[in-house]
């Protein structure tokens, strides 16, 4: 894919984008996290190509957030959630909530999200580590850190 | 671009993907939220070329996450965030958050964010929104929801 460097820039989102900024890799990761995890499910589940997600899982084993173990004991494997990987799943139920909520439509939600700890059917809201407040577009200011590249 | 309609999946992350399933939309997204708003300056910001840009724009537009409007008295446009887009910030946040823990390096990360409500630098922590509890990849189980397709 020809495109611009965007894990060199001077931006965590766009260093994201780099890991993730095609939109297979969320969809492969979601599969994962729900429990596909061999390549012939996975590939039956998107509808996408053996060659593709041949790239598409190799790219993602190499960065760290898949790991690829045997299934058993014959030679297959499957795919699980690195910890790397398991909090990139963070982004995925963020973007899911916004889509039931923007892109649903009257048919409603496609899944629904139980929370474990209350056993309520919910979803995830972003608030402040330090404080507990919510924090979203409007609750932050945007300020130069430590890794800021001055050109 | 030749690709699978995700739009058309049950699936909400994909119908997300399918507003900004690549890697510029997200970049331009956050450069509009952080004030970088005309075509000149985000072109500027990003590197992009013109003609991918008022592609992705237009894009961004007709989806409703972004909006046109009169910057001045001269027929001069910036772009601004619609409800729909600021809320879309959401995902752009805790994908800076993952990028600053994972990506950044021992340079730190590029930008930091000041909490309006405390004051401080901090981070986006995902809490359900029925209990306040964290609610991360481990803490759901997923659900068929009303919009689910039997295939």
């Amino acid at each position: 894919m020809q495109r611009t460097d965007f894990g060199a820039m001077a931006c965590s989102i766009a260093r994201t984008l780099d890991v993730v900024g095609e939109p297979w890799s969320p969809l492969i990761l979601r599969d994962v996290w729900v429990g596909i995890r061999q390549f012939e499910q996975i590939q039956a589940d998107l509808g996408i190509s053996r060659k593709v997600l041949t790239e598409r899982l190799h790219h993602l084993v190499e960065r760290g957030v898949l790991a690829r173990r045997p299934y058993d004991s014959r030679p297959r494997y499957e795919y699980v959630l690195t910890d790397k990987g398991t909090e990139l799943v963070d982004v995925l139920i963020v973007m899911a909530g916004w889509g039931d909520r923007w892109l649903a439509g009257e048919a409603g939600p496609p899944v629904l999200h139980r929370h474990h700890a209350c056993g309520q059917v919910s979803t995830a809201e972003l608030r402040c580590a330090h404080c507990g407040e919510p924090m979203r577009a409007g609750d932050v200011d945007v300020l130069p850190g430590p890794g800021t590249v001055s050109e």
